[in-house]
């Protein structure tokens, strides 16, 4: 563990007391949310972030589990030191419902049956997701977050969170996010999906007991890591280079790096990731909008008070720039207090989770000076 | 048939008298080539126009087979008055090598054996395929073509029939393809291969007498549906809007119009695809790469004759402009004569198939052009 780790942490776990009321009309009666905290609660309550985290992402953002030789996935940013410093800030960061990394899903045993839920696990959108961790942030007796934080599916749950619950969000910072998945964004999610589905051991989702479906999961994944990447981080990363070979190998074998490099993407993801919770948190993602209107019939940022810092990346083209600049434009039409920030990156819609100075120097002065702000409960 | 279509045709077949040797080191022992021509030869045989199809493709790019209601895959530019105007040329095409269209590939059966090749088919390459067409020319007697048009992966077969034979080709029209593929185009091609060979029924390649690996042909042609549409083209088509419904499903049907266009688009190829020939031809176009030396030492492009017409489309993100536009540079490096245009439209990649007045202009303008400047064999 070095120095600078904010080092062992565990994860704990929440059961929700109540049912939960889904958008979908289903109700969640049993919810267990896995979580992780970092850093203290100050007294007067003013120091809490949440980071949300990203579609394969967990609870454990950083430190090290017991035996782990690897931290948490954002360990760069948070830690005694660090642009979100624990020294200062108390963190807390909470595994998504719909996943497989502790907080109830698909794969999740079902009390009532004592089998996995598989598909009877009731859809879940973002907004539901978010639900699910107010509850948490409830029982952790924390009034208003000084920050949520989060990147991809994690900003999401950010802007979510900054419309549903405008009370509790001082300040959130959606990164390398949208407003709504474009047609290119579900295109390539349900394209996921149908090679998850088509993968015989998927068996209408049930496969607990059996073989999963791996090989289906493997090329989902590896249609998400041509997303992540993009044209210019795969020419800069990759171009034509070969692997390991000076010529061709003229049959089916991986020649090039960048279909060994997707290949091992592929299979190691089969041995962490649940594919039942890769269709339910795509098809949440597909689903979110914040461009229409709330429930109530109000536009989606027309109660807002937080003050929010968008930031996207020149190589990201899964949600590029313009995405984030509609965010802003939506966002300054209802007055709210937003700054952008466009950071030059050559590792495409990653380049959030990978490091960056600039990205660290703009949290680090944008929580800093929301620390100083903080009005506290209104 | 509408009176302006060339009206009924038919496929022919030619069998290469001689074994051919492959870039592989292969040999490809009895080789079927399916075409089609359109129009009459002239006398001094100054007309004679080859079209180069592209990934699933055929020979039949006009006019109606007999029975059926719908015609070939160019018939909007090729036949009777049309820009490629089968009362002034003599129109040629021939399916490639590697494919199921008739000409020999993984599907044909092995006269050795009587049984289909399979992967004992030897894997072929852009010049394999163009060695082949080289042997119909030969064969239909043309000394020199006036034309070779091709876009995409047939835009590869073009540029390549200009280096390697130069002295056979007096003007070439490469649309919408590339000097070589990108990392992003062989990434595309590896996840597409790898659903294929996920699929239980592929068998390594065994699956002509079952069941064949249907679902992961269609996940693979869904992904080539992603690469030729486009982010633009996709938020143009389809948006967020949903498919027959005013609101969404909560479960995993297709709820917007784009995952009911790429199921229906992978459905279809099945019945007319077949999967083995799928990886035999991306294949080829992944080890494509016209900046590399010849054989023999030399530059590409330092022998090549012919004059050239690139066309590259603005909303096509596979082949996006730049690389046409590597591609004129290369030329003019080499004082070739070359014209370049670039071509506003919005449908991604497929727009050099659609109907698009700037293309058939540009294309009308130029045959005639080389009609009235052809040299004959020199």
């Amino acid at each position: 563990m070095p120095p600078e780790s904010i080092g062992q942490v565990t994860t704990q776990f929440f059961n929700i007391p109540t049912a939960i009321t889904l958008e979908s009309g289903g109700t969640l009666k049993h919810t267990i949310i896995a979580y992780e905290t970092y850093g203290s609660l100050n007294s007067d309550k003013s120091n809490a972030i949440l980071i949300c985290h990203a579609l394969s992402g967990d609870a454990h953002v950083a430190g090290y589990h017991e035996n782990a030789a690897k931290p948490g996935w954002w360990e760069i940013m948070v830690g005694p030191g660090k642009p979100i410093d624990t020294d200062r800030f108390f963190v807390i960061c909470s595994n998504i419902i719909g996943s497989c990394m502790g907080s109830s899903g698909p794969s999740s045993i079902n009390p009532a049956t004592e089998e996995p839920y598989a598909l009877t696990f009731p859809l879940v959108t973002v907004g539901d997701m978010v639900k699910a961790q107010k509850q948490l942030v409830d029982f952790l007796e924390i009034p208003k977050l000084l920050s949520v934080i989060g990147g991809s599916i994690g900003g999401m749950q950010t802007l979510e969170w900054s419309v549903r619950y405008p009370e509790m969000v001082f300040s959130a910072v959606p990164l390398a996010t949208t407003l709504r998945h474009s047609a290119l964004g579900i295109a390539f999610n349900e394209v996921a999906r149908q090679s998850i589905m088509a993968d015989p051991n998927w068996n209408n989702g049930n496969y607990y007991a059996a073989k999963k479906p791996d090989l289906g999961l493997a090329v989902a994944r590896m249609i998400g890591h041509i997303t992540y990447l993009s044209d210019e981080s795969m020419r800069n990363k990759f171009g034509r280079r070969l692997q390991n070979k000076t010529d061709f190998s003229f049959n089916f074998d991986a020649d090039f790096q960048v279909e060994s490099y997707l290949r091992y993407q592929g299979s190691k993801f089969v041995n962490r990731f649940d594919a039942n919770s890769f269709l339910y948190i795509t098809k949440a993602a597909d689903y979110f909008d914040m461009t229409l209107t709330q429930k109530d019939g109000t536009p989606s940022f027309s109660g807002a008070k937080a003050k929010y810092l968008v930031v996207s990346f020149t190589s990201d083209w899964l949600y590029p720039t313009r995405k984030s600049k509609a965010m802003v434009k939506l966002m300054k039409k209802h007055e709210i207090d937003v700054s952008f920030c466009e950071i030059e990156a050559q590792w495409g819609h990653d380049a959030f989770l990978l490091p960056n100075d600039r990205l660290s120097s703009l949290l680090k002065g944008f929580l800093e000076r929301m620390a100083s702000e903080f009005t506290g409960v209104s």
